[in-house]
């Protein structure tokens, strides 16, 4: 297997900074979900461990999506654009995949010449993160 | 309408590159067509024109998809995620969104320890490019 995901990895052009931007879709629905980055350790950790696994820019280390939250996605299958400089994970998100606690980070939508809200929260941050203090 | 795009931009962050990734997606049927890059520039003449338009890296300047090849994506909605920089384009697609003729970009997936072909061209390349002799 790991020679498989070095496989993987060898397709992918990860930028200068060793990244690419991941989509997140919701594998049944084709919502999608959010956008994040990920390096060649989130990939391995991804296919590896059958679930989402980012790097945070913020963080500078390894994110384990739900790993806090709970907020798993399971991953279902993984898609690379025809640049290669892109990724594509079908997911099945467990309950939101937002930190604000809506399903979507997507949840602003420009209309009538305002930035409007199109989604509410369906579980309290406070519940998702009950450890953090620092909002 | 132009003080409206500036508000539209203020709550935009683009990186320090001057850019944001911009997802582009089928507003009917979900399907994720490609992902592409805006600057502010794109942005405007997107909500101005009402179609598409990126910032092509590789070339350096501003990109009216569809430009060349008449793949058109006119724009039905732009969404903006929770931390602002990362935007969503509900588009309907002209054709095809990828210069390899396929409808999606992802057309490779991860299946059995490689990549897997899972779509094929709808029009060559040939047609859509006559006058690129570049490849």
């Amino acid at each position: 297997m790991q020679d498989e995901i070095e496989n993987a990895l060898a397709a992918i052009r990860f930028g200068r900074d060793g990244l690419v931007p991941a989509i997140a879709q919701q594998y049944d629905t084709g919502e999608i979900l959010m956008l994040a980055w990920m390096n060649r350790e989130a990939v391995r950790a991804s296919l590896h461990e059958g679930r989402a696994c980012y790097w945070s820019r913020s963080r500078a280390k390894l994110w384990r999506k739900g790993e806090t939250s709970g907020q798993v996605q399971l991953l279902r299958e993984l898609r690379l654009d025809c640049d290669g400089d892109a990724v594509l994970l079908l997911v099945d998100q467990q309950g939101v995949a937002c930190h604000t606690g809506r399903r979507s980070c997507f949840f602003r939508s420009w209309r009538d010449g305002g930035w409007t809200l199109i989604a509410e929260p369906e579980v309290l941050p406070e519940i998702l993160y009950p450890a953090r203090t620092d909002g």
